[in-house]
């Protein structure tokens, strides 16, 4: 079962070689040419599409489904090149696992207070550089940088983030969460790509800037809303503001991540404090505008135990106590030509398990 | 003197009613349409010039004093609408002023040490909001937010931050100190407003967001590099790492913060400790790529003097020592329908005294 049937339909842009980029969707590990369908399924990119707002949505999947269960032909995906699926206006990035909060903590900062003291009240977030998100497969360049006091050079503690993104279609401001799914158009798999050395130098008082600029890499698939199944949101305590209530839908996604090849890490979205909904009524909360094509990104997703933290940083304990891989080498942070493969799985609306692809990426030196 | 001679020209984007956008320049207190140049002169945005690199910059800037020096006809600035003058990619904020750091340690955090200690050794920058960057004259919805713990509401502290954006032409990564001017098509004028109170409580670990989001508002008029006489820039100790050196030109321009028209501040930017030339480096030091279009400003212009800080917060020490406006009321933040406006004056390649023009905003419920 690979997980992209017909209950899923992942949206995409591929290339055949010296030919124009079109929409496509998933299926099995083929491709659906969806150009012909016209409209904004002609076009180049998933922005047009993702700005006409959810009943397009919904009309845009019926005509998809109909289609691909006409049994059109199907080009395999070892015949195409994968683009990016949609043009990144702004990209943001939250903090919402307090697992991995937790955890940062207490490796980077021993001693302190657990969480800031305003992580249970508000989505921490911070803005990152949409110029550097990239499709995966994108070979991640070794960043250099202050590693230290008055050493400049590429950094030694290279380090992922396993996130889930979420991608707004239509415009809006002040947008409640109830509202979530009219704005946002669906999901897709984020690996944020941190240099822990240069952040650890860079970063008080204004957060994380070339630790973290240098690339973000994401699934060549946007999963639409309209495929996936929603759970309860996680308790929250103490209950929120009103303008982050109800807490809206949350989504029972399960990640691996693959270093090498070998499965490191499983973890549960399930997990996260904070949900999607909540992140994009804070996001806006202040009169800030939305736009189509903004990302915004989850926060390094880390389940409650080693085997499921979302970060090196966490998984080795800051190199402290390194991960054996299936070739019997170790490994704290990245090595050069190492490859991280973050996967995800989910359920469909109609229970069924479906797969959110994979992202990934080989550092180079 | 209106400063906005031959010897100055920068370039905005104008409509005449129900009329498309078109380039033009500044001429005293009118407009001259360059859309019958051609090129790149006739587009309704400045990106494809910038995109074209330094020598077409040269060559449409002599274009344009040809063109003015014919005296063609001009348009009242009164008869135009200005638009943003770019579409803005990137947008990312430094803080580069000593004084300002100083001064906002102190104020805001007593008792710490006065700078963070990596400020001599790096611009110390963030990512921003691109999307709500927006031209002079926008007014300027006062945010809601977390003003303090349980409280949601309008910011009581809303703040300005006076400063200097520089605009990017030409892409590109690892950009030396002198490339500079081929990457760096002009500068313009910024106000990063900031709502203190949500920044307070929002900011740790991951830097301002929320408090900054919510608008950005610059200058119609891009001056561009050919028309500014450079000065040597400021002494740094210690002296910077080998990719910051050596810092670049520097630039003596003059601002000045009027509140509801009375000047309140004169913030000198020849005071400010890095560099722009140093700012892009740091900025793609990593690998990290720059795009036409991206905007980054210097972080707030403060001088040593009390009446030469760029924001209120230091203006009024964090509103204990109100100042008294023309009209005879007091001001600590601002109050609803308050109008900011920053303006500047910088010297020519020829040395004569040229206007950056200004940015202004009013502040609405």
């Amino acid at each position: 079962m690979t997980g992209f049937g017909l209950d899923n339909l992942p949206y995409g842009v591929f290339s055949l070689p010296r030919g124009p980029r079109r929409l496509g969707v998933r299926l099995g590990s083929a491709v659906v040419d969806l150009s012909g369908l016209g409209g904004h399924l002609a076009a180049a990119s998933l922005n047009p599409l993702m700005a006409a707002g959810r009943r397009e949505w919904t009309a845009a999947r019926e005509a998809v489904v109909a289609h691909v269960t006409a049994g059109p032909p199907v080009i395999p995906l070892r015949d195409v090149t994968l683009h990016l699926p949609f043009e990144v206006a702004d990209y943001t990035d939250f903090y919402s696992s307090e697992h991995h909060a937790r955890n940062v903590s207490e490796i980077l900062r021993p001693g302190s207070p657990g969480l800031p003291p305003q992580w249970k009240h508000l989505p921490i977030g911070y803005h990152g550089r949409s110029a550097t998100v990239v499709v995966s497969g994108t070979p991640i360049r070794r960043p250099s940088g202050q590693i230290a006091e008055g050493v400049f050079g590429p950094s030694r503690r290279l380090d992922v983030e396993a996130e889930v993104g979420f991608v707004v279609g239509k415009p809006g401001r002040r947008i409640a969460t109830t509202d979530f799914a009219e704005h946002v158009f669906g999901l897709t798999l984020v690996n944020d790509w941190s240099a822990r050395d240069l952040q650890a130098w860079e970063y008080r008082p204004l957060g994380p800037f070339l630790a973290k600029s240098f690339a973000t890499s994401v699934s060549p698939w946007v999963v639409p809303l309209d495929a996936l199944g929603v759970v309860a949101p996680p308790p929250q305590d103490p209950a929120p503001l009103p303008y982050l209530r109800p807490a809206g839908p949350a989504f029972d996604l399960r990640l691996t991540v693959e270093w090498n090849g070998t499965p490191v890490s499983r973890p549960p979205f399930a997990s996260m404090y904070w949900t999607a909904a909540q992140q994009l009524a804070h996001l806006t909360s202040n009169g800030a505008s939305v736009r189509t094509g903004d990302l915004y990104a989850s926060g390094t997703v880390s389940g409650p135990a080693r085997d499921e933290t979302g970060s090196f940083l966490e998984l080795t304990r800051n190199a402290a106590e390194p991960v054996k891989l299936a070739d019997g080498t170790l490994r704290g942070f990245l090595a050069n030509v190492d490859t991280v493969r973050i996967s995800g799985r989910a359920f469909s609306t109609a229970g069924g398990e479906i797969s959110l692809g994979s992202v990934s990426g080989t550092v180079v030196p």
